[in-house]
């Protein structure tokens, strides 16, 4: 199978050519499984929860997510897209899988970034993993990525491949990912987008190089930095699913889960200040 | 405060000489904290669980950890080193932590690698920090690197600095140890040796590239990889203490543990081969 991502660069607030520009550069993009930005139809300096509310919709039946499952039929294909999704008065930085038979998934971004904890719901639903037919997919939004945490509940539940939407500002995730497909042997689609925003009197500037990693340190695709542009690797879903790293080690299986109850243990460490 | 390494490159079973050379070096490095290699008196490359019992030693008393005793009181050092400790019959891969005034705690390595888990016995007790006053210290050993969770629980515990001992055979580990200390926000100091070994129909070659890395993605020091070398850098405890990452995230506290619970779950995940 490929998967692959469409790099864009979202105008903030004109949903509409966002999303008609990404459904153009979907039908250009020759892979099973493809994945979109974080907060592609909307852009992404919010200053204010109003801005929010206007630009969120529905899922599954608000606009965006409505284009997505008609390409998606049409093309036959997976799509993972972010988007805001309002669901009884709460907002969430949310990522949509969409199938080429209209159903849809949805995951709501679980560690929120900045200033997005002044304007979103944190993501209140567990990570999943869905089976797409072709592979498993997992889905992380952007900052999720800092947390090793994210992508090894992927791991642990199944994933083949993790559909990264991400907007990302800072220079370190792209290197980052290389070691997170290593030590959870899968693949990752990282989507970022480029392009800047002003507004507000703050600035951010996106920096592109989305990427497809592979699971042995290696790079299958990486985008430029500074255009939209559309990226595509064939994978091998049973090297993933194989997690034998020698004839004495087995991936997963060799945590020592014994010794990793600080994970989830209530008030455990962090520094002091 | 300063933290370094000792790359070392030990011959095979030659424990006296072995250490005569590294307490040279240790002489020679000026760090207040001095990691030196996994298993830096006898070598790697073992062939039967008799070999590892014959080299094997007690802690503290045996003689590899009074030599470092010597040096440490005379120094005023603190030292990180690996040996083989035998207790009740038991054999572990382990790193024991030298202080000055002459205590010594051990580290038994919890992810044994390839053929160590027919050598050696699985560490046995948690991952554990140590306060030694100028910071606090965390100890890894080899391919422990390769599981986020042994950093993470170190993080969690408080460590301001990582003593990584390794014997590196892959050429992953010096990469991914950026985003190690990127994600936990502390130092690494990740000691490993050069040279190779031919036993018993057996090759290791050891990819040297000992490296003290920072907690902003930042390399403080490379070595290379064929030769013995000492590497020192200054570290500023303060600020890995403070995981604040911006006005609104702080690192440690962002972990949403009520989504973790996969992570200690018994039988989790494992992809199928």
């Amino acid at each position: 199978m490929r998967i692959g991502f469409i790099q864009t660069k979202p105008v903030f607030g004109h949903v509409e050519g966002n999303v008609e520009r990404a459904v153009k550069m979907i039908h250009r993009c020759d892979a099973d499984l493809i994945v979109l930005p974080e907060l592609f139809n909307t852009g992404y300096l919010f200053t204010s929860r109003e801005e929010v509310r206007e630009l969120s919709e529905t899922v599954p039946k608000g606009r965006t997510t409505e284009a997505l499952r008609e390409v998606a039929a049409e093309r036959n294909v997976h799509i993972v897209a972010g988007l805001i999704e309002r669901s009884r008065r709460k907002y969430y930085n949310a990522a949509v899988l969409v199938s080429p038979d209209g159903s849809v998934e949805t995951y709501r971004k679980i560690h929120l970034f900045h200033e997005e904890k002044l304007w979103f719901d944190p993501g209140d639903r567990p990570f999943t993993v869905y089976d797409i037919g072709s592979c498993r997919v997992g889905i992380m939004i952007c900052f999720d990525w800092f947390f090793p945490e994210s992508m090894r509940i992927l791991a642990l539940k199944g994933a083949d491949v993790v559909a990264h939407c991400a907007n990302l500002v800072m220079p370190f995730c792209q290197d980052a990912m290389i070691t997170r497909c290593l030590e959870n042997r899968l693949y990752a689609v990282t989507a970022n987008r480029v392009g800047s925003e002003k507004r507000g009197g703050k600035f951010c500037l996106y920096t592109g190089r989305s990427q497809i990693t592979g699971p042995q340190a290696n790079l299958l695709y990486r985008a430029g930095a500074g255009e939209e542009e559309i990226g595509t690797a064939a994978i091998d879903v049973a090297a993933v699913r194989d997690k034998r790293l020698n004839a004495h080690n087995v991936l997963l299986d060799d945590r020592r889960i014994e010794f990793y109850s600080d994970l989830t243990a209530p008030g455990a460490g962090a520094g002091d200040a």
